[in-house]
C-alpha cells in the first residue's frame, strides 16, 4: 500500500520538511528513523506524534536518560521488536550503558512475573 | 444498559434455557455462572460460545486438567479477575490442588518473565 | 481455597516469618503487604520472589528510584491495578514527587501509543 | 514440524478442500491466506475458526467495513505482525481508504495511551 | 496521594475549568468523568489529552461512531475496566445500538483468538 | 551493540561455561540456545534465569509436559515469536505430539476470546 511507503526527505513536503529538520537538529543527527518516514504518510500524525514525543520525551521532573529506560520497558513489555531495536540502539548516545541496559531488563522480567502473581492469587488491596 | 445485564433461568427464552440446561448437566451443576448470564444478552453469541467451551475444555489428546491449567494460565497472563476467580475456584472440583496451582503460577510468572528477556535481548532464531 | 488466603505474622512457619522479618527490615515498616502474605501460602515460592525483587529492586548501575519507576510503568502498561496502588503509594518513600508520577504516566502513554504506531505501520529495522 | 507446515490445495484431504473452496467463494480470490493453509494441519480447528470467521465478519448491524477496522485495531494493540500485513493489504478491497487506515492507526494509538492514563491514574467508576 | 485525587470544577484553575468548560460543550452534558479530573491534578496533561482526544474521535474519514467502536475494541482487549465501562455507557448517546455492541464483542472476541492462532502456528507472510 | 551479541562456549567465561555446561546436561544436548548465549553478556542473569528455569520447569505437583505446555500458552499469547519457535521446536522432546500443540493452540484461542468476553461485558464476580 502505497501510503503505508517510507517517505523520504526529498520527497517530502514542506510540512514534512519541517518535521524532520526538527527532528535532525533536536537529536543532533543527519539521518530520520523509518518510523517518522513511516508516519509521514499521514503529516498531521507525522507532526503531533513527534511534538509530542519531543515535548514529554525531553528533560522535566525525570531526565531524559529516566524517560528513554521507562520507554524500552513499555517496549519490551509489549514486545515492540522495531522500538526495542532502536531505542536500545540509540541508548548509548543518552549515556546509558550496557550495564544499565542489563538492570533494565532484569527489572522488566522482575515486574512482568510479579505483576502475574499478584494477578494470579487475585490480591486485593491492603 | 438493559442487555448487559444478566439473563436469569426464568426470565430466559427457549434458546437460552437450552443452553444453560446443558451447562448445569455437563458441570453436573444447578448454577449458572454470572459469564453465560451475561453472555445470555446475545443468544446467539451463548450458544456459540458454550458449544466451544465445551468441545474443546473436554478430554482429547490433552486431559481437562491440563486444558484447565492452559486456561488458568491466559486468564493470569491477561490479568481477567473474573476468570481467575472463577475459574481457580472450579479447579478443586476438577482434581486440581492448591500445591498444583501454586506450581502453575509460578511457571507462568517465570515465562512472562522469560518472553521479556527474549524481547529485550532482541534474539534471533537460531 | 484456603491456600489462597493471606498469611499473617502470627500463623507463619519459621521460614515464612525470617522472609517477613527480612522484608520489614529491608523496607523500614513493620507491617507486610498483602502480596507477600498471599505469596506465603506457598513458601517457597515466596522466598525466591522476596530474594529476587529485594536484589533486582536496590541500587545498581540503576538507581532505586529509577528502577521504581520502571516497575511502575511495567504495572501500568499491563493493567495490574493491585500493583499500581501499591507501587504509588509507597513511591514518594522514595523519593519520587507527584511531578515525577505525572511525567511517568505521560511517558508510559506515549510510549504504549507509539508502540502501536510502530506496530500498525509495520516498520521495518533500517 | 511437519504439522506446522502449509497444506497446499493439492494436497489436502476433502474436508480441507470443502474450507479451501468455501474461502475462495467468499472471499471472491483463487489464492488461501497462510494462516489457513496452517490451520489445515488440523483440519476441525480450520474448519471451526474459518466458519466463526465467515459468519462473524459477514455483515450484520456492523457492517463488514467497520468489522474489518475493528479487527484490525486488535491486531494492532496485540502486535500479530501477520495480521496487520494481511488485514491491512486486503483492507483496499473492502473500500478501505488509506486516509481511513491512517485514522484507524491514530485512534488505536490514542486509545491505547488513554488506557494507560485511566490505568495509571487509578480511576473509579462513577 | 493528594494530586491523584479528583479535581472538581468548583476547585479547578482557569486552565483546567476552560478544558472542562470544552469537555462539556463539545459532549453536551453538565458532567465532567472521573477520567478527566483525575488528569487534571496535572494540568497540561490534561490539556493535551482532552485536544487530542477531541480532535481524533470527532468525525473524519471515519464517522464518530466507528472510532467510538474501535476506541472499545482497545478497551476491551487490553482489560481496562473503566474505559470499558463509561464508553459503552455512552455508546447510545452516539447511536450505538445494544445489537452493535454484542457484534463488536464477537468480533473482538473472534480477532483475540485469530491472533494467537496466528501467533502459535507461527505463520510467515505469503 | 556489543553485550547483546551472543557469548559463544568458547569465549565464555568460567561462570557462563558453568551454566552452560549444566544446561547441556540438563537438557540432554550439545548446543545452548540463543537465549542463554544473549543473556550471557550478563552473567549474573543468565545464573539466575537458568536456575529458576530449571528449578520450577522440572517435574513437581505438575509434570514436565504440563508445565511446557504452560509456558507455550503464555508464549502464544504474548506473542513472543522465539519463545513459541523453539518450544515447540522442543516439545515433541519432551513427548508432546502434534495433537497436543494443536489442541494447546485451539485452548489458548478460545481462552484468550473468553476473557476479552468477560471483559467487555463486565462481568462481576458471583
Amino acid at each position: 500500500m502505497a501510503t503505508f511507503g517510507l517517505v523520504e526527505y526529498k520527497d517530502a513536503n514542506p510540512e514534512v520538511r519541517a518535521v524532520y529538520d526538527d527532528i535532525m537538529e533536536t537529536r543532533k543527527t543527519d539521518s530520520i528513523n523509518n518510523f517518522w518516514k513511516a508516519l509521514a504518510s499521514d503529516p498531521a500524525s507525522l507532526k503531533r506524534t513527534w511534538e509530542e514525543t519531543k515535548r514529554l520525551m525531553g528533560p522535566g521532573a525525570l531526565d531524559a536518560v529516566t524517560k528513554e529506560l521507562i520507554y524500552i520497558a513499555v517496549s519490551v513489555t509489549t514486545g515492540c521488536s522495531y522500538c526495542i531495536k532502536v531505542h536500545t540502539a540509540a541508548a548509548a548516545k543518552k549515556g546509558i550503558t550496557d550495564t544499565m541496559l542489563h538492570e533494565l531488563m532484569s527489572v522488566v522480567a522482575l515486574a512482568n512475573a510479579n505483576v502475574r502473581l499478584a494477578n494470579g492469587y487475585q490480591i486485593d488491596i491492603e
